[in-house]
């Protein structure tokens, strides 16, 4: 862009060479550590011919091409997001408004053909949730999901669970009754990033899915009460879980988790899994009650939730760093019946990321 | 303690009963959301019987119990901690001054008696590795050191990865090189807290593992360049991973990790998966390097690292969130096999905790 101005420091640019000096022919990983660039490097010359630029550092006289539009598609020389509670481009926030347009593919076309899986994946990245209708009814089909997009997380809880009524439950959610809207396993650090509920039997009375953007909701406390905001991404929250034997697990850390920039990357929230606060000074508890109260108001309000019924055979996945998920109470003759299980979105977001890379080169 | 008085909001009281209103009875899940406690909740009386504490909250008139040593171990009427980089009491960081008092158990017993399996995940907990000596010399073997304490979490690498010397390497690591020292997988989000390295061949020229405390390191920066520990706690870096097909993993996270009050959580540092840093704004980005530069040159410093040698039938667990991990360089005529796995800390926590409180109970 004429008139636009990128700096880079040298030793910014020799850390990040792409010759086959400096990083690994086949893997691409570096080879060279910082000790090895001088401390007073220095660019003693740049020349530009079409699209590589070649740059010679000081004191080793080491003469480095790069390509110009790599280093454009990195430049750092940008302004800064100052506001705290900032989402990536990637990410769009929703509520109850996009109830009809769930983001939602075919079972079968998403195992089929790559276009369909990156096209659904997409929708899992942007907004946090997906579902899938059409697929098997059969145990262990929730293997499948998982396959398309990384790997299982197994637990204390198995590999997979059962969600459905049990006699002496080791977890509300192996009950009839209705589930507040949460983010699972708060109580694990690392959370699993992903979960998947698959639908095998749903003819009870009751037993509708919910979900709920948390980012969405995280945004609307900080419109509405910024002071809030401010101390639910300021103090750690406590989550515990002790309800099967052998099992005690315990985390510490914010109900809202921002980046140390301020980027939003996390949602906590589950009241049955919520510990004793005690990381909150007691001139701030009071107000940080008030906002733990109004933050579970908005994630309570349905304008914030997009509701439906699974069939035996359909299933949804959701970003358990961000989607929250609810069921209503359920009970009468019929029954359900759904297999959840655990995964990561790392691994979501590379399989992602390489099917579009793939679908991209295909098309050139 | 005379004299000493702990005060507590009547909202936070309530909220944290144990009632059977309030918990379910087996699980100890909480059973109320907070929009069951009513907003001008307020204590209309207290009264105090032995170790139990009856508090009447008003508008409800509802009388809950309370045990008192309950209440005096969650209290949060305390000052709080204000600097930066304070790390948990549970921790010791160290250095090589404890060469010669390595973590160490015997893989037999710990497998066969609890105390020895609680001491020796005292040991990892606190100091963020621990070595197992005397196991079977075995391919799979790291599985049972898995199961001693927690989930393998599955990978693109697989349940298990091969760490010796490959003709095309997808990865650094299955070469003879040396590897400065890192942590695992920082290009994962989130990582892999645990790592076990299980020696089955070990009779080439070199390849000795160190092991460095990525918490000391860092406070050891904080104390010698407090501007440096600020830069990389408060921008986030960037790593990546595409060397085998089909991956392409991406994070976005600072190589120091606080919790929002200061707490020190996490350290990343992979000189071979680190991305190019666009996240740090020009102004600071010479700044930044010169401190990343600097927390380098401590990783590297001798002073700060063990090393050791393992033979066929040893291991190590790593804190992947902690300890960084190296190797020497080998080569020669003889051969070096390790396999290696991920699992998770919250699954060692808990274990180490559960057999703390079964010891415990069994002395009483």
């Amino acid at each position: 862009m004429a008139g636009v101005a990128s700096r880079y420091h040298a030793v910014w640019l020799r850390d990040n060479a792409w010759d086959e000096g400096t990083r690994a022919s086949g893997n691409g990983q570096r080879l060279i550590t910082l000790s090895d660039v001088p401390e007073d490097i220095a660019i003693s010359e740049v020349e530009v011919r079409g699209e590589t630029v070649t740059i010679t550092f000081a004191p080793s006289d080491e003469r480095i091409d790069y390509d110009v539009n790599w280093l454009l598609a990195h430049c750092y020389d940008l302004p800064q997001i100052a506001e705290k509670g900032w989402i990536s481009d990637e990410i769009l926030v929703w509520d109850s408004a996009m109830s009809d347009h769930i983001p939602t593919a075919d079972f079968g076309q998403v195992k089929a053909d790559k276009e369909a899986l990156a096209a659904w994946l997409d929708g899992v990245v942007q907004f946090g949730f997906g579902k899938l209708t059409g697929g098997p009814v059969e145990e262990g089909a929730l293997f499948e999901v998982a396959d398309l997009f990384g790997y299982v997380r197994e637990t204390n809880y198995g590999r997979h669970f059962e969600v459905r009524t049990e006699v002496n439950p080791s977890n509300l959610a192996f009950t009839g009754l209705g589930l507040q809207a949460h983010t699972d396993n708060p109580y694990r650090d690392p959370v699993p990033t992903v979960q998947v509920l698959y639908c095998l039997e749903n003819s009870a009375e009751g037993g509708e899915n919910m979900v709920v953007d948390g980012f969405a909701c995280a945004q609307r406390l900080k419109r509405e009460d910024p002071r809030g905001f401010h101390l639910l991404s300021s103090y750690c929250a406590r989550f515990e879980f002790a309800g099967s034997e052998g099992v005690c697990l315990r985390s510490r850390r914010p109900m809202i988790e921002l980046a140390p920039d301020g980027a939003l990357v996390g949602v906590r929230f589950n009241n049955r899994s919520a510990a004793a606060i005690t990381d909150v000074p007691y001139a701030d508890m009071a107000a940080y009650y008030a906002a733990y109260r109004r933050l579970g108001q908005i994630i309570d309000d349905p304008n914030m939730e997009i509701t439906f019924k699974l069939e035996p055979g359909e299933c949804f996945v959701v970003d358990n760093t961000r989607v929250l998920h609810a069921r209503k109470g359920y009970s009468g003759s019929g029954s359900r019946w759904l297999q959840g299980c655990y995964a990561d979105m790392d691994g979501l977001r590379s399989t992602h990321a390489v099917l579009v890379q793939e679908i991209v080169k295909a098309a050139e």
